[in-house]
């Protein structure tokens, strides 16, 4: 699919048909997340992909899924035929920048004014959404403060933390997130140019 | 240009010819990064597009460029005609989780176990690296913590932090990161199945 109707169609999507994901267009998707950048090519993030039943059945136990469907969600998790969870360790990064070629030249680490790790993470997750709109899928997401105990299901080191989960399923109409009445904020207000405006 | 191919072309570059970047081009970029999805609907993330020759060599002034070129590299952030400073405000995501829809059964702010704002960050920059080579240019990146007094340079308000500058031109052979010696991580120890292996 082209680029722009790719970045176009993105959106969360809350519903899915019951047909199974191939497991190369999982296998797609999850390299695109794996082109996402790295800062130092710290290479901190993992991948997690789940098609059992079973499995997502327990994620959705601990995301309680109950309330969405008491809110009038569909059973979006549980009904997603595939969970790719993506976890980053903040570890792997402060390793990686206390080689020799990262350290400052008292020998000390940098003071990372912005943790790159989870930047990096969201990097990959962005990747991930694109490319299953590219397969003709379509993606929800989420946060792991809606899935905690995420990271002993499914036995995650406890140096890795789950930044969330990516349902992934063939779309079907579904309820929006009352989020989205907020509107957008103007434009203006977002974007500067030469310098910040306002 | 096909989402597969922008995905497989994206890398880090650092050099690039004079020509220009349209406005047109950077609007397009800028707004692939406002598709990136925002926790909560919060929409706290900055743009600012720098075109301004003195601006740009300001920006490379205080990043130090000078030691860049002294290692072999070409002086890619002055070179770089334009510059996209992308920032995010943890303030505005806080405000948002404290509104009613948001709040916990006790009326408590979420735990904020990964830090969304960050990760929303990175999801905008992979966003505008990923349509930079959609219009057949080429992207950097520089960390923030390489340019120190970005934000008083360019009046971002203080509860704004600026994850970095993404630099944008037309490419140019340039002297790779000393990073990718390192070299990619076996995919099956970054990629599992149903639950983490190894």
């Amino acid at each position: 699919m082209e680029f722009r109707d790719v970045i176009r169609k993105r959106r969360m999507v809350r519903n899915y048909g019951p047909e199974p994901v191939p497991d190369e267009a999982l296998d797609r998707i999850v390299d695109a997340g794996l082109t996402a950048p790295s800062a130092g090519n710290s290479q901190g993030l993992g991948f997690v992909i789940v098609t059992d039943q079973a499995t997502r059945r327990a994620i959705a136990v601990i995301a309680e899924e109950e309330e969405y469907v008491a809110c009038g969600f569909d059973p979006w998790i549980s009904r997603a035929p595939a969970h790719i969870v993506i976890t980053v360790s903040e570890q792997v990064y402060r390793d990686r920048y206390r080689e020799p070629d990262k350290l400052g030249p008292d020998g000390e680490e940098i003071e990372w004014p912005v943790p790159y790790w989870w930047v990096d993470s969201g990097a990959a997750l962005m990747a991930v959404l694109l490319a299953v709109v590219d397969e003709g899928l379509a993606a929800g997401f989420l946060g792991v403060h809606s899935v905690p105990r995420l990271g002993s299901l499914l036995g995650i080191p406890s140096h890795h933390t789950p930044i969330g989960v990516v349902t992934v399923g063939y779309p079907m109409a579904d309820r929006r997130s009352g989020s989205l009445a907020r509107g957008k904020k103007p434009r203006e207000t977002v974007i500067h140019h030469e310098r910040w405006a306002g």
